[in-house]
């Protein structure tokens, strides 16, 4: 059993959103190890203490974030010396790589900065090679404490390359296999009762958990084990009983998000694509722009929220909008049949529908959307109502669909 | 002193991550309460009532979320009864509450969703308004547990409405007075620096918090006092001193997102605008379109990612492209221009730089970038370098300048 201990006034006033404890636990459970509870507390030593013998009466490894600082703020180096009945001695292997980081980063070290090469005398000490906070690493009879940066991109380097090995080497923690299949259309709670049967049958050894996410559900079949190619048969067994029970409406058998599976697809067909957007307001732009490299592949966007640009940009008919409104069939299909020619894509995806608060009415309810993909084969266009959810939320749903049916599209 | 306690396995194995928390932080901040200490435990009686001891050790209030659904791994309710010696009874209000929120959302009630209705005996409950999980109340020595619903809209809407206004008057708080001011162009460490003496010499019953985000800082001051008229009064003054320290280095006298404010100013003045993006790749667009009513001024974009959408679309001159690149003044400000003429808005806005992690050339590094605002009488255009960032980092920041741009464009 492992804690986690995050420290910082910064999480306790609503500063910044601990997201760090949650990727420490995708990334723990991944490699076989459960937690038990996290604790937030301040820059304070006697409560930092407190909760260390708090996480101590539960786990083995107690994983402690923040507070590392060289400002007069940041406690735990010190606290951690009067926990352990030891002081802090100069360091200069420290020393020599917060030099090495201020040198690849042209900027001049202080002082205070200096200080950081102070390290707890009883510990080891695990170089930090992403910052200026080095990482220590307790044993007190049998249980492992270990301090690090509460800076995210320091965390989860020092986390993915030292502190899960180690703990794995520490532990002699069996091999641990992950396989996800990702399911798209299927509510989590209809998804769950359709795999009752199924999952009552797993064998012990194998655990399913489900990630949803706007639509998505990821199912992640863990293992865990001694022989790791009986393990990797096993699971993809298991694989394929799910194929035969979900059939099409698994979408991909590896944890990759939906843009990134489409920007693979694209590139090694060399298509390109361009999306129309009006309800979605360019976010399937900006997920797919998120992906490095896209500019290979995706060549643009129009976002016509007015009716004007939908006519004007998109060649849709006026008389169409006139006639079946902005948010139909018709508009769907014109503004992805537009966006194709207009930026001389191969594959266009188009959305227009009602975002809300306002502007819904029996017929079109807030929620509505119709979205269309097309190549120059083949169109398919379709409506779908996510329900009154919040504006953002409703963008999201939407952006997923249209991923979605451009993964489809694409085949 | 308040503490947290979330309940849920799908945080402990970072299935979600825990954005109540900090929301609770804020607001709790803003009424006038500390917290004291989060702590995330499993769905599992025996470690839940152990969290509520130690957290009641320390604090008046506990406010515990999560656990309530009506699904057998959820043992919020059950457990609480356990801990204060009481049963579960059936609830009549609770039941009409939860009729009323099926019909409004045309669901049929099952079974499982009754049972909800049930709730225990010695406590004060407050019904949802947003959900089928009713909210539970208990005293104890003087001290507050409250038990409610994990899911976010829920939360919010009970903690703003009822919890926060019942412990104001359950421990007769003074009243609390915030005023923010939004800062953008000078980083966090810089800024503190600046204001070192002036917030030094702050009145102890002021108090200064730093909200940094995405080059924006909010300077948010708090006050705690009998009267509120001196307390306002009070904190207008140091605003003002406040302003002759920062100048124009202010952009806001309120707690808003610029994106609103410039909505409003757009408008309120019948201004249009539109965007004409390429590192941004649509991110602008959907900022603005998370906005309510944004289609009154909002019109749309060109997502011109390609060079010859940059050229087609927006009439960039090829020539210039080939002569300064694609990443110059001159392309930035034939966006807007373009951007303007073409779909017709008063005002326009547009990027293009390097988004990285490839592209980027000793001359014009990943980071670098263009930004261009037009309204018919005049166009600014300038260039940032956002540094080596993750590629969405880089993307926020450039949205986040480009917004800046647009909003000092309109003044």
């Amino acid at each position: 059993m492992i804690e986690i201990i995050t420290i910082g006034d910064e999480i306790l006033i609503g500063q910044i959103v601990d997201t760090n404890s949650a990727w420490m636990a995708v990334e723990l459970n991944k490699a076989g190890f459960q937690l038990a509870q996290i604790t937030s507390v301040h820059d304070e030593a006697d409560h930092i203490k407190k909760a260390l013998d708090e996480a101590l009466l539960r786990a083995d490894v107690v994983l402690m974030t923040g507070g590392l600082g060289p400002t007069k703020d940041d406690i735990t180096k010190q606290t951690l010396c009067e926990y352990f009945g030891t002081k802090l001695v100069f360091n200069p292997e420290v020393l020599e790589n917060i030099q090495q980081i201020y040198h690849t980063r042209q900027s001049v070290m202080n002082e205070l900065t200096k200080s950081q090469a102070m390290v707890p005398e009883k510990c080891t000490v695990i170089q930090n090679r992403a910052g200026s906070a080095p990482i220590t690493w307790f044993e007190k009879e049998g249980k492992v404490i270990v301090s690090m940066p509460g800076v995210p991109l320091e965390m989860k380097k020092v986390m993915s390359e030292e502190i899960i090995p180690r703990l794995q080497k520490h532990f002699k923690t069996p091999a641990i296999i992950h396989k996800t299949v990702q399911v798209y259309g299927i509510p989590e709670s209809q998804l769950a009762l359709r795999l009752t049967e199924w999952e009552n049958s797993l064998p012990e050894y194998l655990h399913l958990a489900y990630l949803p996410n706007f639509g998505i559900v990821k199912l992640r079949i863990s293992g865990a084990g001694q022989d790791k190619y009986k393990l990797e048969e096993a699971i993809n067994q298991q694989v394929e009983t799910l194929k035969s029970i979900l059939g099409e409406s698994i979408f991909a058998y590896e944890d990759k998000p939906v843009e990134k599976i489409i920007y693979e697809k694209l590139k090694s067909s060399g298509l390109t694509v361009s999306t129309a957007e009006s309800c979605t307001g360019g976010n399937i732009a900006h997920r797919l722009t998120l992906i490095p490299g896209i500019s290979d592949c995706f060549k643009g966007t129009v976002v016509a929220y007015h009716n004007e640009l939908k006519i004007n940009m998109l060649g849709v008919s006026a008389q169409d909008i006139e006639q079946y409104g902005a948010v139909s069939s018709q508009v769907a299909t014109q503004m992805a049949e537009g966006a194709r020619k207009v930026m001389q894509t191969d594959l266009a995806v188009a959305t227009t529908g009602i975002a809300g608060p306002t502007g819904g009415t029996p017929e079109k309810p807030v929620g509505a959307i119709w979205i269309s993909v097309c190549s120059r084969e083949r169109t398919i266009t379709r409506s779908y109502v996510f329900g009154n959810f919040a504006r953002e939320n409703f963008i999201e749903r939407s952006t997923m669909a249209a991923l979605m049916m451009l993964n489809e599209l694409i085949g």
